[in-house]
């Protein structure tokens, strides 16, 4: 069982080094965290961007260049982007990583249909936790992408987080999808989206993970709250995925845990050809890191 | 400034004891709860329900019976509520309590219009926590009570939360109105009521405190991530109040400072003509006590 992020390092011993490829990498705080993951050799960096400040850039944090590669693009943001979207696509790197570019100019070069790195699936955010409070890694979606999703939407969803737990390891991962109280009223979308999800999975729509729902957060991650509750199942107070019902939810709730719960935090966006790691200005140094190792960790 | 929820006991010293009707008082946890609060000199119990359960359970927990008084009713839980709601009517406490009786069945009784406790104003659900993790009691409202409050709803359940800060002494609140994001997008609807609830409080229709919105949960209690992201203001990073979107959201975030934050909590309903304790069957003991130390320190 995985119950710190630091321990994703350890999915890497022995391996090649995974390539993630930064767009517009003239960034300092990317570009500290890229630092701390090639010391501990976890990533070789295909940096994208403008050449000459990269290389300023480097020298300032003493990232050794002789373990970089750094492919020059003196214009736009957002043709570093698309650079490197199609670097990806031709097999050249095995994760992408927001620099120095606007959310919007990364994620159209993403889904651009001739040299991005679409699928057949929505793109959504996945986040792990590791919390003073929990017995595991936890991990929460979509707290940053989708604005309401419908249900065809939240199954895209959890099947991007079931996918992102597989790949480090988690094999069948509990999802509870949640709402704020336990039984299905039609005043709520939240819990006939849930009970929906948790129908899908036992017949086999949803695979690869065993659904509950709805749950309140209280019976997703608390035993004890569960037994008093009478809720029973694997799920309940043993979650590896929490399903938030919509953004405004999702995002509440990781900054609690994030901001008011003594937790570390990793995210990556899923749905792509390769996992993106797409931190927030407001990330401290270590979730951008443990971002980067999260997605490097993903086989 | 009050940073612990056992300060609020502070403002009740020298003070003569508050009354608690409690309806359907034969309830060994809530009996529980208010034994303690006897013990400490916090209230005087009217326990209204049936007198041979309450007694038999009075004796279980060695709650002195002579420091309460018991109505009695066979009937059902419902009347209980009923009679603890005219009891307060009639001016004999200041405080209601839910004791083993529905919410529902309460909650008419409250919202009675001939015998009942309502007033002009919606009621609603408002927690105050002590996190480890914050400087301050901080309030949450509404996270258990109304669903998809509209603009109009939301004004009554941020009057509540007000009036619940000044009736404990945070003179003028500062109210931070939640969305995922700090921009204005109408495919948001918690984007559009945030900012105006802004307006309506420059504009003097809201009072008693200062809102600011929409902001994410980081830059309503975190003043580095206010600074990173250039968010000015009083509210920012100091925030008093906690306004959830939406039922989803708003339980999401109490449930992970109480599950996974290691927060202690306290919760009244207000919006009636006094402080209701409706606590939850999964609501620990501490909780139960701390609702109604804060129930009882309202002024």
């Amino acid at each position: 069982m995985i119950n710190q992020l630091s321990q994703l390092k350890d999915r890497l011993k022995g391996k090649p080094l995974r390539r993630i490829a930064v767009a517009a990498a003239e960034d300092l705080q990317v570009l500290t965290a890229i630092k701390q993951a090639v010391d501990d050799n976890i990533v070789l960096p295909l940096l994208v961007g403008n050449k000459d400040k990269i290389e300023a850039l480097a020298a300032e944090i003493n990232l050794p260049t002789d373990r970089v590669e750094i492919v020059d693009n003196q214009g736009e943001a957002a043709l570093s982007a698309q650079m490197a979207a199609r670097l990806i696509k031709e097999g050249r790197a095995d994760v992408l990583m927001k620099g120095s570019v606007s959310t919007a100019d990364l994620l159209r070069a993403v889904l651009n249909k001739e040299n991005g790195l679409r699928t057949e699936s929505l793109l959504s955010h996945v986040a792990f936790f590791e919390s003073p409070y929990y017995h595991k890694l936890i991990c929460v979606t979509d707290v940053a992408m989708n604005i309401a999703p419908d249900l065809d939407a939240k199954v895209d969803i959890l099947n991007n987080a079931v996918e992102a737990c597989h790949r480090i390891g988690i094999a069948k991962p509990k999802v509870a999808a949640i709402a704020a109280v336990e039984v299905v009223n039609e005043k709520m979308q939240a819990t006939v989206d849930a009970a929906a999800l948790k129908e899908m999975n036992e017949r086999g729509e949803i695979v690869g993970c065993v659904v509950d729902g709805p749950l309140a957060i209280d019976l997703a991650v608390n035993k004890e709250a569960a037994r008093i509750k009478n809720i029973k199942g694997d799920v309940a107070g043993d979650a590896d995925i929490i399903l938030a019902p919509a953004i405004d939810a999702g995002n509440m709730f990781y900054k609690a845990l994030n901001f008011l719960g003594g937790a570390k935090s990793a995210a990556v966006i899923m749905g792509a050809k390769v996992p993106i790691v797409l931190t927030s200005r407001s990330d401290d140094e270590e979730t951008k890191y443990f971002s980067i190792v999260l997605a490097a960790a993903m086989e």
